[in-house]
């Protein structure tokens, strides 16, 4: 079987590393185009990105000698890429949605990890172990907008990737939740490179991150929205509220959580069952990003921890702990997620591989 | 005027160390005494210390010969000191809580940092900013036990010390709160040393304290608690839940607050007005370690943080940020103090003072 | 093939913990036989190693389950490994050394990372890719000692990793080394678990490590070292001064290298080329632990750097940078390798494959 | 008496802000005047610096109000300041030093931390501890400048202030050093803020840092040098060979250093009594920056740790510790120092006291 080409617009951001890197040997995808901004372009990508380079694997031997592109020339694209995955960072976000969308006009399926289409009614905001029935959206897209082939897909932010899917399996085997208090213990790499200062990541903390509390808190119901009339209603039955904060890790966001149920609260040794039972659409569809376990429950009382816990099942699990009462509401867990890999390159990845899978490509 | 004379209970300990530190050159006391256990005992303290003392000003010179005594043989400090600190750390609770009170009985005055007679009826667990009247339980105490001139004094953790005094600041003020939901992020000085393996604590955070989320949501009802029939009955009526995490900061707990007001909130500005004029006994008794404004309040979004506001006020004040609208209850605000010094030796010697000015002493 | 079967003395800590990581899904290997200390002894290796896993994979499945054995139990070994990898930690050397003599005696292949026979005169210290012909020493040790199938075979220091091979490499081509000056900034993970006190590490370094600069010193000479009448007789031709030091950093040891020629110095052209074109005896005898590339060298002038470089070719390669000239002597370089695989279980392994391969075990 | 009053040019950088900290309530300077680079002048210093200031004290109160000036216009520090603080640092080395000149030109004294005029002949490179003779070029620089009042002074690189002052102590009671090899392990202060990205600082170091090397090497020649001809002519009589570091510490460069001397070495004994009696200029001259012991050594074998030695003597001292034999060469030892105050703010206003004392300003 061929594989299906790859355009990877933002390469030489870290999300963009991030794509590179985890597409290496992918069965079905192959990177064979790379796009960032004008000052990068029309130089060999090991060339630009260099001293930018920031994972701890080297880059990938075929994408290195790869001329890098101007993303804003679609143009250039066109029959070099099947589909693109998008981690533009544009001067605004309104520049980053046009794009996008003008992507998606020119024939190109895109699956973003920006921001600035993720309120945009008629593009899903997919999990695929959550929402992977928010694909009919695309029909509406295409039509609504007069797109033939392309469309556009996003990922919510990673903060909340920490927490959603395990709450979205109590919910399915009908335990309602309706509070949520979240605080974040969110890694450096999410700021990108050069991101975050070490002066304040050396003996310090920072209990702020610009813009990241209101996505925690309102992504999610787009997330557990229902499909009616060509549009995601959102879901705003669970009341979430959150603190997000950078601390010196490289890679894993943390998530406290305090809960409170609708009802009547579940056991705590139902909880952990329905989170080790649950079963997902990417593993049933033999995604090769599908974690095997997409929901980790560690008994030891001192995790999950970043460094220890981040990688499993290849960075796509989610790993929760401390399941415990709580004085106030019902319980308390904390959990955690690989904020590169599950909440950025890896969950787009995941996307296309869905669509993949349901003929969308 | 002669100081008084003052012996040091686990003296060679992180708390003990920060005890001798921040008493050189106190104007009322002189460290006089020191004592730590049995395989310290009968060495200088520089050598009982020698590659355990791990503060950034070197051991106080009058300090370094002092000898070590055993701190379970209370005889040796009669008439060597007129009151003491108590960091001990014994092997139980009990023995802790029954060598302090042996301490009482035997004359001392007795100002404690360990946990093991916080919940003893008639022993006051002050915060001179908030309970100073607690102080009563003293005259109750020595006659329920039949001590003559000694007495014990407790402090509370000192992960609760981040939040604890602007609460009771809008409490002052009628705006009764019932509700908070706290996440902590603590330094790792809190643990002593070694303390938190560096494994533990590089690229990585440890979202579990052993012990410390109950304490942290059930102190401040024996804080707040009134004083009557020569006990103090604790003032249930906060709920707190709470999620302790460790984090590789040296000093300096934060802590992420949401709260809920029983009635009317106040408005934003009216908060931050209450936290900045809030007038503390302990300054207008010109306590020499009372901060000038026990609570401080920084408009910068990305604020507090540890390595950057943790020494405000000679490390004594809570120093508070992010006042926010939640989307669920009132508020959210981030808080923090000084773990080893308003959280632990400073608060200590704070509460001496008090007792000092009351003539306790 | 049936694999052969490994035993774990001293499985229980970081080293050991490697090995079982490192070992899982070896093709030649499996493990079978887990010992430890008396208090480890009697549980399954999941339960004694509670608490103290520390690598970010989870312990093996088939090991979770292995009944931790008491290490100084020769007898418990017998019919259930075919050969031993000692991590042992006992109170003395001189103990770990009779014990490591000890389980040679009874039958057993020892590949040792422990100190205490580094100095034996007939057990070889292996780095296969410089020193392999050693192996026959063994022959003089099952002589000398009446070993019928058992002997002993070490390992070096990990902080010396990181820059011998390259030095090998140049002697190898002819241009005798006659001075290095290396300072390391060594890695947490190199003093075990708990190990470094995070308040050590925490904005701070610590310029000592307990017995490390004379290993760095002295070991190379043995490896160095040429066999005669069934010794080693070190060669002590490159005089080494070194100062070891520890840096907040998980895994990773760097050496920073200052050289001296004993002749005319090659061009730093051909340095590089010597290095990049470096064959090992691993790599020809196709071991599985051999890197394909066992020196690195990377232009870029920030490398290499712990977090980036240190997983290079499976952790086993050392990775250089940073050739330059010196304003004293010849050249200074930058070395850095795994030090908890290159520099210790990958090493142990290497060398057992190594044995393996020339019909040894 | 009245405070000479004082300018700070580039005052909002990392230095700057250091400037503004150490001379709150100095008894003989007061700020009166800040400028820094056009985008933040006409802005009050609070409002200009808001965001960036990095230090754990709060900005002095007396200078929040100050009105920021464009430092390349000179005219306007006429009448404001007697003499200026330079911290400037413009695109290229040339236009600092430029205007450097043109400030003294215009009559103000010039206490420079740019490198832009260190190997400028007519200017003297200064450690009071070490060559405050060197004060006498001032005369040559005037003259041959046709300047009245005006004159440049700068100091040396923060990097060598770790050894400098001890080797000079040595040489000053005959004991002539003819070798250093050094490998410095320096802190993210020394690259100002946001300097150097945490993703190279978590679970890493950086073996490099522009430009550091050079300067370790060279500008003790200058320092060392003799005044002769209104010039000052390096001493290259000691070779040096350097490797300078980057580690995850906020304050504080350490440096491991290897020595030959020329002749016969003294005993340890000797050079620790050297160290402890070094009498300097700055103390005998009573300059209020002036430690009271210079050269501290400690014996703990693990000292000097930066956390723990870096602020001693207010953080002007250089802190010694494992002074031993060299197997190579004659000794190995540690040094450390501050690299925000002694190596940077605070070396420049000892210059500054020194400048004051001997009727300069």
């Amino acid at each position: 079987m061929d594989k299906l080409r790859v355009g990877v617009l933002g390469a030489t951001g870290m999300v963009g590393q991030n794509y590179l890197r985890l597409l290496e040997n992918h069965p079905w995808f192959e990177v064979a185009y790379v796009a960032a901004s004008p000052k990068s372009a029309g130089k060999p990508y090991a060339e630009a990105v260099a001293g930018r380079w920031n994972l701890d694997k080297p880059i990938p031997e075929k994408v290195k000698g790869l001329m890098v592109e101007d993303a804003s020339n679609i143009a250039a694209a066109k029959g070099k890429a099947d589909f693109v995955f998008s981690a533009l960072d544009l001067p605004t976000k309104d520049e980053t949605k046009a794009l996008e969308l003008a992507y998606a006009k020119e024939g190109f399926p895109v699956f973003s990890n920006s921001s600035a289409n993720r309120w945009t009614e008629d593009v899903p905001m997919l999990i695929p172990e959550i929402n992977h029935g928010h694909l009919s959206l695309i029909e509406s897209q295409k039509k609504n907008r007069g797109f033939s082939k392309g469309f556009v897909v996003v990922k919510p932010n990673c903060s909340l990737q920490s927490y959603i899917t395990p709450i979205h399996a109590l919910e399915q085997k009908g335990h309602k939740v309706e509070l949520l208090v979240i605080t974040t213990l969110q890694a450096v790499s999410g700021a990108g490179y050069p991101g975050v200062p070490s002066l304040d990541m050396v003996d310090n903390i920072v209990p702020y991150i610009g813009g990241e509390e209101i996505k925690t808190e309102k992504e999610p119901s787009k997330i557990f929205g229902k499909i009616a009339a060509g549009k995601c209603v959102p879901d705003e039955s669970i009341k979430i509220t959150s603190t997000c904060t950078r601390v010196p890790v490289v890679d894993g966001h943390t998530a406290c959580v305090t809960m409170k149920f609708k009802g009547a609260k579940p056991s705590k040794e139902e909880i952990i069952k329905i989170w080790r039972d649950f079963k997902s659409a990417p593993k049933e569809l033999k995604l090769t990003f599908a974690p095997e376990r997409p929901i980790i429950y560690i008994e030891e009382e001192n995790r999950p921890q970043p460094r220890k816990d981040r990688d499993s099942e290849k960075a796509m699990a989610v790993t929760c702990g401390r399941l415990r009462d709580c004085p106030v509401f019902d319980y308390r867990f904390v959990g955690l997620s690989h904020n590169t890999v599950r909440g950025a390159a890896g969950g787009g990845i995941l996307n296309a591989e869905l669509a993949y899978k349901k003929n969308l490509l």
